[in-house]
């Protein structure tokens, strides 16, 4: 699958791996000045709980030996999305502050909404400060991000459109709690019956929670680089593609990853009872009935109920299904790509989006 | 105090009150509709916990036989700040949607950050629905303000700068969180000593969370209608002074105010040990010595302890001091509004600001 995203020579995988770092690498590097500089601007008792949030401090405001945070994957989106419509990659700098400014705020405020104790092997913000100054650092990162995108330097330069890049970012940021209400609405939804959650409510709350913000984060650099509108609508269908497959992969991944590699306890989503797609495609199926009773009798699930009930997923087609699912969405990215034009720089025909095909390329590898 | 900043020809208070709640009663009815066709754009769940919290409904949706929500102060204030400058009130509509959206979000996150139970005597969103959907009913409320105000009717219009208003609700927000944060850190610092709070510390806190979104109401208005950048400063600050009034008298009130008035508990304030105005600028003076000392010696004040710690306050001057300062914000909102040009309109030159110096006179008057 992942071949038919790699730019136009293809590489072999380790090279492809190797360029997918450097990218990443070179992106936050590029954006780190900017959302240092941002993070400073806060109040500090808040900065300091947001750059924990960010893996850059301990509780208390010591620097890590080893910086926790996360790959930055949105910040080398917005980035490699600007490089993508013509600009150069400077010119996502500032989208990247703004969607990388989102997401740890909604890593925050998730973490207080689904009780979670650990992330990335640290305590969660919450656990490590509170509740109510978890939910005020939460909201700093979100003004931030706010007034981080309407400050935009060049305001008022031909091109820069700063109402449509907050309407994109706030759009994001509705999409994003409509997911989240919904996530947590799913969990006292029963499985069978008219009220059971079907497969396109799951992509609508897929879509929304973790897509949106994909999607705001490839598109949002273009739409400050001056992108034609056409551009900026297939960056962005390409990220909530791309959030969807993740979504799936991460369901596959909850029920069959191997517990050495995902951190997660083995059939971890099955113990917690979560609606995933694979169960959900399975019990839509004639052949998903016996998985149904089993899910209906028990309360929850035990380890043996858990990996029967895995056994019964895959039987019914439920594993096949996502893992089809999944190589929809990442045809539909590599078909947003395809159709963005091509930039004619310094005289010669360039294709802009190789970097960012190449990103793609990686990461879809190394989800499947 | 009150009748300088009455309109040009004084009136006797009946007739001012009066006045006063049909500015509010037709500011509410003119955005009222774009309020509610703003909420009904959430999630259901989301709306309705954001409904709840407007006053308009029941925990589970029934309406209320009668709306408990607020006076709707911030929405009068962006509606009479848009015909401060000039504009005709329905421009401020969108302007008093994001400012009452965002209010009601401060409100619930606030509520969850104090572990207030109730409010306006009913329970707090957090109370009726649970911590991780009230924080998520305020990212709602949040992000639908900035939407709002990015998708402003006219956008492009000659005057209509988006941006801008971007940036100051921004800035609002900015400021709300460092004095939501400030607030939080007073409750741990000692009374006396160099960690105590200076009274410019509790100035910068007051202004922050109380004063920068009663300016951004009043100036935001102003902003939308395309008024000139020292028309917009002036509405900000006066809002700002305004709010740090407010701030004041709500600290009087909460050791000296009448509990039938109030709502509270007699000396309240001083129960909590709260660091409010008058206590800080007691300690301020050689006269607070006895009133540190009680206060150092005791952990938290007894009933008979915080009547000797209101007395040992009003010894020291700090009842004074406190009304003193908040004499002088109202004097300084007023010295904002006579700041403000006249506009000529149908050949005459008419003082757009009445029915805003109106409407602040009404507000001082009751509570001063």
């Amino acid at each position: 699958m992942s071949s038919a995203l790699s730019p136009s020579r293809p590489a072999p995988r380790a090279h492809a791996d190797e360029r997918a770092s450097r990218l990443l690498e070179h992106s936050r590097s590029l954006v780190r000045p900017a959302l240092a500089e941002a993070i400073a601007r806060l109040h500090p008792w808040v900065g300091e709980m947001a750059a924990y949030s960010l893996g850059w401090c301990e509780p208390g405001g010591a620097p890590v030996a080893a910086p926790a945070g996360g790959k930055g994957l949105r910040q080398a989106l917005a980035v490699l999305g600007a490089e993508a419509a013509g600009a150069p990659r400077s010119a996502g700098v500032t989208a990247a502050v703004a969607v990388e400014l989102v997401h740890t705020f909604s890593l925050l405020h998730d973490d207080i909404m689904d009780g979670d104790p650990t992330r990335r092997g640290r305590p969660t913000a919450w656990k490590a400060y509170g509740t109510g100054p978890a939910v005020l650092a939460g909201d700093a990162l979100f003004a931030l991000a706010v007034e981080t995108l309407a400050a935009t330097p060049g305001t008022g330069a031909p091109g820069t459109d700063i109402p449509s890049a907050v309407r994109h970012l706030s759009t994001a940021l509705n999409d994003l709690v409509r997911g989240q209400a919904d996530d947590l609405l799913f969990e006292s939804r029963p499985w069978t019956g008219p009220e059971a959650v079907r497969p396109d409510e799951y992509r609508a709350m897929a879509e929304h929670k973790t897509g949106a913000l994909l999607g705001c984060a490839t598109a949002l650099g273009a739409v400050l680089a001056g992108a034609p509108r056409e551009t900026v609508a297939a960056l962005d269908r390409a990220g909530r593609h791309l959030g969807l497959a993740f979504q799936v992969v991460d369901d596959l991944l909850g029920i069959w990853g191997d517990p050495a590699v995902t951190g997660k306890p083995v059939h971890a989503d099955l113990l917690r009872g979560k609606k995933t797609f694979p169960v959900l495609a399975a019990l839509g199926t004639p052949a998903g009935r016996p998985l149904a009773r089993l899910l209906d009798s028990a309360g929850s699930l035990g380890a043996a109920d858990a990996r029967r009930a895995a056994a019964l997923i895959e039987d019914a087609g439920g594993r096949g299904a996502a893992t089809a699912e999944a190589r929809r969405h990442i045809a539909a990215v590599e078909a947003c790509l395809d159709g963005l034009p091509r930039t004619v720089r310094t005289g010669r025909t360039v294709r802009t989006t190789d970097d960012l095909r190449a990103l793609l390329a990686h990461l879809v590898h190394r989800e499947m």
